[in-house]
């Protein structure tokens, strides 16, 4: 009973009250329980990398469950694939080293917000769709400014702000279509919102509200206020975690501590 | 009190009990006479140019609505489109002949449904995923048998067969991407279930189980069990409606009577 498995899924957020488990309300976490609960035959709660909100999507979220044995390891990777309902996946399920744990030992995360430039009512849950027209090298120049480790809080939730707001942003940049728009985001933490409002002002840039040069400006004010208004919830996509490659191993086991550095809101 | 109005419009079927207008359903035609009735201040019940059932998409719905004055018509064309739900778009409104009725003007209609070969939970109910490999050239040489006027009493529904089965398929093809296709076909009428029996039945050519000239013999038969399983509702589109050019002008009026040689129920 020691041993902890790792399940990497993708999930459909339009039906979901997020990711947490709330009594009465339909989530991730909860339907995930629900079923890991009935094929173990006891209380089995995941953790997850990240705790998404109502209509944010996850391509590549990870979860992780502890104090296994190898059978019931066996049980799940054999049997939850078939049991979760339609609008999730499971994208795979493996053994991982004991001391895995999805949130803390992340290294990175990655996020996606897709943007749509012609109304698609088969798309109104899966791409925010402004119906403006926008400067996409504007936007590019913009997105370009928040590349770096600098401090977020004017890009964060009110209420959600911390003691330390830094986050090292590997890249940020928008993969432009004809009719469509993603910004791919990677960085080692998210603050809660991050990824909407930051959306939410790049639109306005787009839009010519506001100058990219602003975007340092903002960033500098550390003030929610300074920043645009937040994109909808249903553009966003968890993406991707990253772990370091022992913690895959399950023979592997942490020497010492790992330090919390990420966080676990939806940005 | 006697102009016509066209109303052509996309929805989303998947949360709609199809067309037809049900006490205590949600469906389109529904919606549609709720918000008509509302702009109008009267009972407003637009007839559709098909019935399609619970589930299925339209690109191209194509509605009227009939002793209207001028007013009212303006009335509609400026204010309907912002009154729809969400999962449905106005895509054009318009007054035509007051002859032009949306069922019975019908000279074809167009059809597509789309296959998506790779398991994504965020197409789940905008395409059919059957999820086995199918053989391409197969299915093409199948779908090339259909065309032509032939009697297609073997791809409907049992219970709804008529004295007449015959169609004029004009085009029914293929059109192949990487990981989706989509089966585009027009015919001057359809049957009841028709292009969903006949995409199973292709599905059936695809993964081996029938030979592509057999689809010759099932026609023959006019016998529904020589034909194959039922395809899902949620990957079929009616995609375009065909009208004289003459009825789309106010100030045609017809010659005589319009034959009734168009279906309204869903393939």
């Amino acid at each position: 009973m020691t041993r902890t498995v790792r399940i990497d899924l993708a999930y459909d957020g339009a039906a979901f009250h997020g990711w947490q488990i709330q009594p009465g309300l339909r989530t991730v976490q909860g339907e995930l329980a629900r079923q890991l609960s009935r094929l173990l035959g006891r209380d089995a709660n995941p953790t997850g990398a990240g705790r998404t909100d109502t209509g944010v999507h996850a391509l590549g979220q990870v979860a992780h469950l502890s104090d296994l044995n190898t059978d019931e390891i066996v049980r799940i990777d054999r049997a939850l694939a078939g049991m979760v309902p339609a609008d999730m996946a499971i994208r795979g399920v493996r053994e991982v080293s004991a001391d895995f744990h999805a949130r803390f030992s992340a290294r990175w995360r990655r996020y996606e917000y897709r943007l749509g430039f012609r109304p698609d009512i088969f798309r109104r849950t899966l791409e925010w769709q402004p119906n403006r027209v926008l400067d996409r090298a504007a936007m590019d120049a913009a997105a370009a400014l928040v590349v770096g480790e600098k401090d977020f809080a004017s890009f964060c939730k009110t209420s959600s702000i911390k003691e330390n707001n830094r986050c090292r942003v590997e890249h940020c940049r928008f993969a432009w279509a004809d009719d469509s728009a993603t910004l791919d985001m990677r960085a080692d933490r998210f603050l809660h919102h991050m990824v909407r409002i930051l959306v939410g002002t790049l639109e306005e840039v787009g839009r010519g509200q506001r100058a990219p040069e602003e975007m340092t400006d903002i960033l500098a004010t550390r003030d929610r206020r300074a920043a645009g208004a937040m994109a909808p919830a249903h553009g966003l996509y968890m993406a991707e975690v990253g772990y370091d490659k022992e913690l895959d191993d399950p023979t592997y086991t942490v020497p010492g501590n790992i330090p919390d550095h990420t966080s676990e809101e939806t940005p």
